[in-house]
Parts: C-alpha cells; structure tokens; sequence
C-alpha cells in the first residue's frame, strides 16, 4: 500500500489487546469492526481500508454503514486477482477459522465466476508460525504439507491467502504448492485503493517525503515492534496507546 | 478441581472475546484481571481462583485486591509441588511470552529453594496446537522438541507446566522428556484451594448433585464448547454470554 501510495498519510490501528479476530464469533467480530471504524473517522480519514480478512469477511458492511466514505475490503480484490489469474477454474482459498466459516471468498467467487471450483479450508496455525518466525521451520513445512494437502489433491492452480499474516509464509506455501498462483490480498488492496482514490479525485498531492504513518494500538505487548517492523520492512516511529 | 470438590458451586469465567492472552502487555493483562475479578465479586463468590498462570503471574495482587477474599493462583501451589518433587534440583518451567517475560515463576522458585537452577522458556505455539487438538500430531512432537532442546540439556528433573492448556500436550512433553516430572500447577491448585476452604471454615456442606458450573464468557466462537468440553471432559450445559 505504501510502496504504491506513498505521498498518502497512513492511520494505522491494530487492536492489539483483543486480536486475533479469526476464532472470534460474527458478533463480537462485527461490535470490533464497528468501534475501530467509529476510531478512524474521528480521526478524519478519507478512506477506511479493511486489512484483515476476518473483518472484511465477516463486518465490511458495518464499516461502510458506520464510515459513510470510501471503505476497502480484502475479498472483492482478490477475488478479482484470482478469477483472473485461474486456468482450469479450480481455486483455494486459505484464511482463519472464521474468515473460512464466513463463505465470504467462496460465495463472491461463485457469483463472479459460477464455473469455477472453490476450495477452502481454514489454517489456524499459520498466524502463530509467523508471529513466532518460524518462516521456514521445518514443522511450518509439516504444518503446511498437512493443510494444504486437499487443495493440492483437487488440483488447485489458483491460492489466495487469505490472512494478512499468511504471505509471510509465502515461501514455504509455493514450495508445497509449486503449480498454483499465489494471490496476495494486501497487493491487490492496494491497486483498488489506487484507482478508487483516482476516481474519486482523493489522491494527495504527490510528495517525496518520507512515509507518513501514525500507528494506533489497544496494547503494546513487548514483541509488537519486532512484529510490525517485519510486516512493514521498515521502523516504526509513531507508535501510540489508546483505549476503544 | 471439581473432582476434589465435587459439592462446590462454581462461576467460571472465561475471557474469550479477549485471549489469549500470554502475548499482551502487563498494563493491558492487570485491566482484564481487575474487570474479571469485578465480576465474580458481584456473583457473590466466596473464594477466586485465578486459573489463568498468566493472570496469576503478573496480576494476582491486583486480583486480591479486587476480590478482599481468598485469592490463589497457580505459581505458588506448582512452585511448592515442584520443590518437593525435584531430586537433582533443576527445575524447568514453560509457559506463555508474558508468564515467562514476568519471571514470576523463577523469583518464587529462587526464594524457596535457593540452591536450585530454573531453566525457563516460552512456547507460544502450545496454546494454538492444543486448540487445533493436535495432542499426539508430529508437527507437535517437533515443536516440543525444539522448545525443550534447552530444557533437556540443562538435565532438568522437574517440568512445571506454566499454562492452562498445556497438560493436553502432556503426553508428547513427556515422551520429549521422559526423565522430567511434569508439575500439572492445575492439580495443585486444587489442593491448595480445598486447603483454604476447610482452614476457614468456608467448605460447601456435601451433596451427591451432579458438578454444578455456570460458565459465563464474553464471546462464544464457534469452537467453544467442544474445547471446554475437552479441557472438563463432560458436558457443559449453563453458558451465558456477557460483556464486562
């Protein structure tokens, strides 16, 4: 998103006390989604980007009612990616308990591409394997060979990961995957975040500044920056508490 | 503990819109602890049992205060069981980043028994392996074994089992150490807390009723029962959702 929008200024807010969402029920996934959107348009955003999956699976219609502006999701992205990157029309898609539960991938991917063969399944490890960094451990391989050996079974050409943490396991999914496409949903985000802002006349003025991110999180617990710094690929400044 | 004290009422209360939490910070985990303690004194309990070793390593005082009544955690019955129990006095502790981080255990250990070595380590992947079920799973023998590579080699006699969830790993912790006592603080706590009870006159007169237990909890994700059921091994009947 940065790398791609990079003279935009960034409101980031992680509900750190009260992650991770992806075992969580609809009703508490959906009060979550509503508080942080409610934080968010305090602070005078003009876009809301849903970037987690289980959010945007599950509560992506309460952001929008409760922002009133622009609002993002992770599903509609890539799903678009992966009917357009799909050859013999035979899709996976990996996210959280809840992300899988909620049919939200398998039921846009039906209604976009009716031919199309959808296969998910939930992997509840792999947020713990990438909080560790266990990025290419060898029981993330196990781990991995085991969860993804249905997908591999129907030949599945297409993946979509379909949780923020997953492309931090990228590596060892394409090795246990080698013939399917990965579908990244933060990448392709970003691109509609892109063309959304254009049409709608929001980009910011282009500058060459660097990247202009305030972070927010509920609870700052010792290993947040290790975390982060290694999503982002750069230091985190800003960083500040802040209770919902 | 119900089977120690099968004619007690029981309140449980689980936090589960907010676990786990042995990857949040201090401040965050004494809030919780307070809100949770609040609860159960407007239930009109007699005695808390802080079930959780990482409320109790790093809010049992704040629950003491909270409560003004009996109050037990797990550290001090598993520290006394495994001071008993150690022959070469190498004692080993697991548990979560946070209990870990608190050094609770170790500065108990270290007052009571001066002479002994504790080797502590976190093993934050146990709590999700226990939740996928994955109790006798390869993946979770090599995870063990890499966690406890230290522990083995330190040649300790005595494994405190620091967290909830991981006696249902107990199996491949004791296969992966076989030469360990493995200290279930659980078991202990139970006794302490039937100790406290008979001490101060406080024990409920014996019936021969079935165990009765009213779970209250602030989310109800989908897999809730089915792993409570495993952790009590019966069937839960009375669960009320609440907020705090």
């Amino acid at each position: 998103m940065i790398s791609l929008l990079p003279s935009e200024r960034y409101i980031y807010l992680g509900d750190t006390a009260r992650v991770p969402y992806g075992g969580k029920s609809v009703e508490t996934i959906r009060q979550f989604a509503k508080q942080l959107t409610e934080f968010l348009v305090r602070n005078d955003v003009k876009m809301v980007v849903a970037a987690c999956n289980t959010v945007s699976a599950l509560a992506l219609d309460i952001v929008a009612q409760t922002a009133n502006m622009p609002c993002i999701g992770t599903i509609e992205p890539a799903v678009i990616a992966a009917t357009k990157a799909t050859k013999n029309h035979k899709i996976g898609v990996i996210g959280t308990v809840a992300t899988i539960a909620s049919k939200a991938y398998q039921d846009r991917l039906a209604e976009l591409q009716p031919n199309t063969e959808v296969h998910a399944t939930a992997c509840p490890l792999f947020v713990p394997l990438a909080e560790e960094g266990w990025f290419a451990h060898p029981a993330t391989y196990m781990i991995a060979e085991e969860y993804l050996a249905s997908l591999r079974t129907q030949n599945t050409d297409t993946l979509i990961l379909g949780c923020t943490h997953y492309p931090m396991l990228s590596d060892v999914i394409a090795d246990v995957m080698p013939e399917a496409k990965l579908i990244n949903s933060g990448e392709e985000v970003a691109k509609v975040a892109q063309t959304i802002l254009q049409n709608e006349g929001l980009m910011a003025p282009v500058n060459f500044l660097p990247p202009n991110i305030h972070c927010y999180i509920t609870d700052k617990p010792a290993l947040f920056t290790s975390i982060a710094e290694r999503f982002l690929g750069f230091p985190i400044l800003n960083v500040q508490l802040i209770s919902l």
